[in-house]
């Protein structure tokens, strides 16, 4: 064990930079509209790829980002220690089903939207402790899966409120390696439960909005920096109004993210597209990142980027009975 | 980053032995007339506890059974860095209901009723890293959320056919801190999914009995241990039909655990209670464990235990779309 500080606060920070050596990402139709039409390593057809059900279409790509990114990092399936993953179906059925195609371990996470955050953070974690030499930390969603589970059957053809978004058809994965060549996992930010008392439903955007403020905010204060040290601050799924709520809950606090804030839920769609407040679900960050951001990161353009994905702690059940929605957000912090 | 081997097939070493200082464990009515009505910390006389759903009674009792974890050692809520914990429940709600009472950072784990062995493995290697000084590990379940999500609403009275088990209603959970006093959590071993193509969803301990199997074989393995070393080899909640499936598919492979093998389902309840095969649930073993066995521990009677939680990691939606049930075991080995 180092004698090294290896935490302040509620960040842990990993001496030996563990690295996103490779990553993958597929998407739905829609979605390759947009940047991912350009960034994703498939792009889908059709939404059911090949499956009888949306719910095994999702377990699919998923399983098929897994692949993709041992495969593109040059590694058999014997070179990877264990898979981290979870995603937003009951009983996180996409990751277990998706695991049961590979021959190493799976620990289960779960933490919503934030759920490739937490999964980097503990790949890195282990990674870095020198348990295990590769993890592999992937999540996804899935359009209809999600509405017809956490909302309404599609054939209801329900309208969508305007502070509504629209969950990523889409999985993303990264391999996270020792060694010296890749993108640096610095450190990881863990996140608190934050519950502001928002109970709608579809306004996912301001639910999740405190959680991140306050993980951003812990980050700048356990490491020092403050908003200009990152070419980005990248958040999840908080959406266009969920996003203008984070900068102003931060601006509160002292420091302006405005200038290099971004979140995934806001640029996975063209504009055009018309979806509200803009994309979520697991697959969003988990696409976005495992695409564009990190290609982008590869290339130099980004050299040190803050990803916090953020996750509304609910279920049908809960808001059902009544409950607000719990929130959380996991933060990482990457450069090259 | 210490040079000594770390890892060994799936198994991670805790060189540091991180140590569980304290435990708790609430259970309900049912539960408290067998071994739990003498160990656990609180038995309920109301499984509803105060509250006014089964869901939020589940999620009352995990909190209690954390607070109380962290009041028997002498803790406070600021000597706590990190809570992983999951259950049963969609989306993990209680576990996420839970956290939000709590002022520290929360890991959302699921690997079903294998989220407590997966909970300590990750506190433990978190702590032996040096990352952070203490977690939390915890888990529960309640059988009347568990019947209503997964099975049948109670006021239906469905039967119950001879190879079902019945949920436990309570919630347990420890404090896993560095220092050298307290039961030491020496080494862990991550499962992988088996799925041996089961279907019924009835017959939980068939359907998890390979995956105990292969994460004990693969433990034993990794350690150049046999079933003599362990004064127990303790299961989740395979019941007594997927503890016989066990003991033979261990015993094919030449290891015969039958002298020192025991299962918390099975021991759970009274044997006049005529539970079929036994208890189930996440809160099985989490009770189990955080009373009656880490009680004889602390005393001295048993030195060496292997605890090898399992999980089906099976959906209403995948049973009903025609899917086998995938299971996963994950193992930690303690001792005195």
């Amino acid at each position: 064990m180092s004698t090294k500080k290896q935490k302040n606060g509620n960040t842990i920070f990993f001496e030996n930079a563990p690295r996103i050596t490779s990553f993958a990402a597929v998407c739905g139709s829609k979605e390759s509209a947009g940047i991912l039409g350009n960034y994703a390593d498939i792009t889908l057809q059709d939404d059911m790829y090949g499956e009888s059900t949306f719910e095994k279409a999702e377990c699919k790509m998923l399983a098929t980002a897994i692949s993709l990114a041992i495969e593109k990092g040059g590694y058999r399936e014997k070179d990877i220690d264990v898979l981290l993953s979870g995603d937003l179906l009951n009983q996180i059925i996409s990751a277990s089903f998706a695991a049961r195609d590979f021959n190493f371990p799976f620990l289960g996470v779960y933490n919503a939207c934030s759920t490739m955050s937490e999964a980097m953070l503990l790949g890195a974690a282990f990674v870095n402790a020198g348990y295990i030499k590769r993890a592999v930390a992937a999540t996804g969603s899935h359009f209809a899966s999600a509405e017809r589970q956490y909302r309404y059957p599609l054939e209801l053809g329900c309208t969508r409120p305007p502070q509504a978004q629209w969950t990523v058809t889409g999985a993303g994965g990264c391999v996270i390696s020792d060694g010296d060549k890749g993108i640096k996992i610095v450190n990881g930010t863990m996140g608190k439960v934050c519950d502001y008392g928002v109970t709608d439903v579809n306004n996912m955007g301001a639910a999740m909005a405190p959680a991140a403020a306050d993980t951003i905010l812990q980050h700048f204060k356990d490491t020092g920096t403050d908003p200009t040290d990152y070419d980005l601050i990248l958040t999840g799924d908080l959406g266009a109004l969920g996003s203008r709520i984070v900068k102003d809950l931060t601006w509160e606090k002292g420091f302006d993210i405005s200038a290099n804030h971004v979140d995934c839920g806001e640029i996975v769609y063209k504009v055009i597209e018309m979806e509200f407040q803009g994309g979520s679900g697991a697959g969003c960050s988990a696409t976005v990142l495992n695409s564009y951001i990190l290609t982008k990161m590869s290339s130099g353009l980004y050299k040190r980027v803050l990803f916090a994905a953020t996750g509304a702690l609910l279920s049908t059940v809960s808001s059902g009975q009544g409950e607000s929605i719990p929130c959380i957000s996991h933060a990482v912090q990457l450069e090259v």
